[in-house]
């Protein structure tokens, strides 16, 4: 299994401060958490893509060349609103960046959780599926072709043309994420496209019709063993249980509707307290040699989306005090990857996936150290 | 004045060995120019986009955000194909490579001397000039604002749309990539836009029609101090005049037509040969010292385009021998602009600039070593 980060460059007011985060300081902070993360030896960099002034990447691509300066780990967009997106300019980016990083690059193409994207591309929400069915299947054909004819009903057709440049990888990884929607699951499942399941609160229990969905379409097609499963989930890495408690005003104005009825979740301090708390941090990470200047998380602006893939065996089974670092300016020395010191309560993981029925995950993102029951019915 | 260098990503097969280029190398040694030029203290370095299988570079933000580990050079397109792409994602992905780089973006926005992207997006070609001049126009709103209200022929109309993220800088610099085109060249001045013009040979005197169209808009618009003026050439640099010969079976290559009736230019080996060679370099640049493994380039593969923009009176008026180097294998130690051994014959720059009436060029790209006469009407 893998072990990943992943930012959504949310761009917010500090609850504490009032300061307005800057966009170029969360970039900076975003290319910082991929360094650190190769260093550390994270198998994954993600970055999502939104459109609204609460975010600041909506070309995950161009960032995650700039984050191309890593030496190994993988580079994904997490999603690709590739119902709203030409799937040819999608490859193009994306066939781009794996030259740039020698094969390290992936899409997860997704829906869009919302409605902000129709409406600057011109698409209507009524087609949300149907536009993402139909440019799927395109960027599987231009993936998968040096020369493409295609016709449909949200592009132009194409006719035995070509998409430059090609992927060095064949093929170029596509995942799809998927929200709570049983449908796409089975969808993933039919294609045999891996899946990565985003999952903002709750319970693993909730994913389980998903995943379910998602093994049985790939059986009824016949080829189960290309189905890959991935979760993704938020993780606030603290030394203690009170540094991790001291996300909770950014966490709360992160997750609430921005616009009146908007989408989000309102996250009551009551609710946040009463959650059930894993009193063990599941996993946490430094290098063993940290330099002077690598420093902890300066607070709550830290609290960006982690998601955790782990390649289990690989990582002595050991506990470290020191929190996941965040900060762009620390320069850990270059650490091979068994120079690292990874703690994580194994047993725990590998129970609560067992619990919720998810078992043998390619890409499983594990329960948080911090469970966090939201209002609103996700 | 400034000096750069440019990129188009060409993928040829090596005439002499007949080995075909792969992507992977092209990209790399695109980065590697990038990373010289920035230590040897260029001013610019430019991406072109092209859709077809003799290039390798679709996407110019994608590989100028890879380039953003550079220090200080400018990164632009060269040009970005706004007719056939839409302004919103094209200001959102140079947005973002602005605030990776931290202001150090550029879009030089063109209609593309190539039909293919026009099939590939599902553009009429009969509509070539309207969609530039479409697309320009709302690339300059979604610039000059945050959120835009809009409505086009050609891409779907917005209405109080925020466009994300904002650039660092303001405004983010546009400028105006023109071939041959005179109305080009006014709607450039018109704009009091920077313009660009594309020049593969031939002697600087048949641009001066393009330069007084645009001089003379940019008056009647009363705006004659916005305007900045550049070039953008071949070069070949070498150690001497034999060296810059041997680019001809590569450079032959690259710009004869690829399809029966295709675009591109026939230079005969009489021709080549017969062309008016400036004996002297223009200019050459090394850093003093070289580290044992920068070597010269290995040969035509190196011919890479290069524009020339110069600050002048920045540099020691010294002569090198040394080329220019090319390889991406190459490391240079980190040397600051004052290490840097600046060869430029600067009264045979300046007196072929004011011969031909390109007074004052705020970004000329200087003439280059040997001047080629090229067969076809350019």
């Amino acid at each position: 299994m893998e072990l990943g980060i992943l930012t959504l460059g949310d761009l917010q007011r500090d609850p504490r401060t009032g300061r307005q985060h800057r966009a170029v300081d969360r970039t900076a902070e975003a290319l910082g958490y991929a360094e650190l993360a190769d260093q550390l030896g994270l198998d994954v960099f993600a970055v999502g893509e939104h459109h609204s002034p609460e975010f600041t990447t909506s070309s995950p691509a161009v960032l995650l060349a700039a984050a191309a300066r890593t030496s190994r780990i993988r580079l994904t967009s997490a999603v690709t609103l590739l119902g709203v997106l030409d799937p040819v300019r999608v490859y193009e980016d994306f066939a781009t960046l794996d030259l740039i990083s020698r094969g390290r690059a992936e899409i997860t193409a997704g829906r869009s959780a919302f409605v902000e994207p129709f409406a600057l591309f011109g698409h209507d929400t009524a087609d949300y599926d149907q536009l993402f069915a139909e440019k799927l299947d395109l960027l599987l054909q231009v993936r998968d072709n040096e020369r493409v004819t295609w016709s449909g009903r949200y592009r132009p057709a194409l006719s035995d043309a070509p998409v430059i440049p090609r992927a060095v990888q064949e093929p170029l990884p596509i995942w799809v994420g998927v929200g709570g929607t049983v449908s796409s699951a089975e969808r993933a499942g039919r294609l045999g496209l891996p899946m990565t399941l985003g999952y903002i609160g709750g319970t693993l229990q909730h994913l389980r019709p998903l995943v379910d969905a998602y093994r049985a379409a790939g059986a009824r097609a016949g080829h189960p063993e290309r189905l890959q499963l991935g979760l993704s989930t938020h993780l606030y890495v603290g030394a203690n249980p009170a540094a991790a408690r001291a996300v909770y005003p950014y966490f709360h104005e992160y997750l609430r509707p921005k616009t009146p009825g908007g989408r989000g979740f309102t996250v009551t301090p009551a609710a946040f307290e009463a959650a059930p708390v894993r009193t063990a941090q599941l996993w946490s990470a430094a290098p063993r040699n940290s330099p002077p200047n690598c420093s902890t998380p300066s607070g709550p602006s830290d609290s960006t989306a982690c998601t955790g893939r782990s390649t289990g065996a690989d990582y002595p089974n050991a506990w470290s005090r020191s929190p996941l670092p965040g900060s762009p300016r620390m320069s850990p020395r270059p650490s091979a990857r068994g120079d690292l010191t990874w703690a994580r309560q194994r047993p725990e993981a590998a129970s609560c996936t067992r619990r919720d029925g998810l078992s043998n995950p390619t890409r499983a993102f594990f329960e948080p150290s911090r469970v966090l029951y939201l209002d609103g019915a996700h």
